[in-house]
């Protein structure tokens, strides 16, 4: 059945909201930077995908929320004083800043591992293919993926970087886990390999867009829209697709690879309107 | 079958070596704090269990060796200065003092996430079992499992604590992870709802021993066989239980627990030997 947009995104929310935590301080800590105002476009992707290979979005939602809670566990500890040290997120406090940064490490270590409890409920599909989704997401957000992604951020820190190396960041420090998502829904969902396949190379795009999205918005957006000051990447000399290809070049690419996700659907026989509007989404987006 | 508790350990040694890990400071972080020279109690408390519901022990081995990664990523998170802010671990330098605090963060991080991939990978058993072990796993080391325990640690520094207080914290913090070693085994191996039963009764006795005798150790010990400094309780004003029942009432107690474990084992028709002698080294080693 195809969705729109804030149907998924509702359905989202609730789920969150409803998180059986407690209300000690460790629930409170958690809960505070998962309702903090994020697009949810990991779970939102999730789902889509589900429908766009014929599966029922609604059967995999416990799962596909879980991809929310990694992302947040992600953004606390990038934010931390030994990580990037940020002390706003989407225009407020830092979870380290509110809770103290031991509190903080802790909230992240519990939503990466409350996922895995999520992804592995019971849901109305083979138990093969939700185990094989665990060991997908966790290697989109373990060691050989997101983590790596962090760890090369931290080491190019100060470095001039090309094309490619700026790559390799995204792809593992945001790429992996979208495209984990949008396979995570493929896989569920009951998609073959060439459903699943063309979902990959559609995250991948969209991915490598939203980033080339985020370096513009930096030059271009507005900092109140944005909830964050505009030009840091500027004043931190780090190296984006702007610097490397101009302002021009790096819209240039961005069409050309909103342009590769909107082609990657053509295999499709359900509805997949709402992916195409997700690319142009991304695209447009100002925040 | 039966092993020897030297069999166990070497396999799951031999396992954890053999990790395809990359050479990279990911890989080499990793890898420091993995083979720090851990007891590896938690893997072998899994794959005892398993043979002692009538299993295969070597059947189960990489979910066997996530714990252990589990519980090495706890180690090095409770060592960060912004938790216990411990330099030494195990007589060497801690995570953090070698790689520095963000990719210590992240090591953990990395430990915590490979070990869900372990754990899902396809076993000769059938897949619902997993997904259950998975979601105990992650109950046992999550938000209201371990990472509990660490708040509720952190939360109680300089305060006075009874008996009730430091056993919940004791629960959480070691406690939940060395019962879910021990069900991991008997839920894979195929263990009857009672087998599991007594499997969880004497991991939670062990858990207890394992605690009752570190504070007495800690009082009574030898610093060079520990492998860290004797008397910190004291130094810190931790509550403990020698500080709560004297020496000779925590010794009691100890016996009591091990007792406890002892009799857990009497509804196995399988060789428990191992689960047994277990047992006694807890209450009677030296570090």
């Amino acid at each position: 059945m195809f969705c729109t947009s804030e149907s998924y995104v509702e359905k989202i929310e609730a789920f969150l909201e409803n998180l059986p935590w407690n209300k000690d301080t460790m629930g409170q800590s958690m809960r505070y930077s998962l309702m903090g105002g994020g697009k949810r476009i990991r779970p939102v992707l999730a789902l889509a995908a589900a429908d766009a290979v014929g599966g029922e979005a609604d059967q995999i939602l416990p799962a596909a929320c879980a991809l929310e809670l990694i992302h947040t566990y992600s953004l606390i500890h990038d934010d931390l004083p030994a990580m990037d040290n940020d002390d706003y997120r989407r225009g407020r406090l830092a979870n380290h800043k509110v809770f103290g940064e031991g509190k903080a490490i802790l909230a992240g270590d519990g939503l990466l591992t409350y996922a895995f409890e999520l992804i592995a409920r019971p849901l109305p599909v083979p138990a093969e293919r939700q185990l094989r989704v665990i060991r997908e997401v966790a290697q989109a957000a373990g060691p050989e993926g997101m983590v790596l992604g962090q760890v090369l951020d931290l080491e190019a820190e100060g470095k001039i970087l090309n094309l490619e190396e700026i790559e390799r960041i995204h792809r593992h420090k945001t790429g992996a886990m979208l495209v984990v998502s949008a396979r995570m829904g493929g896989i569920l969902g009951g998609g073959t390999a060439e459903q699943i396949d063309a979902l990959t190379r559609y995250a991948q795009a969209l991915g490598l867009a939203f980033q080339i999205k985020d370096d513009i918005l930096d030059i271009e957006g507005d900092s109140a829209t944005l909830g964050k000051p505009i030009r840091s990447d500027l004043a931190q000399e780090k190296s984006t697709y702007p610097s490397l290809l101009g302002l021009a070049g790096a819209k240039e690419q961005l069409a050309a690879k909103v342009k590769e996700a909107h082609e990657a659907l053509a295999v499709f026989n359900y509805p997949v309107d709402f992916l195409h509007s997700l690319a142009d989404y991304i695209a447009d987006r100002k925040h």
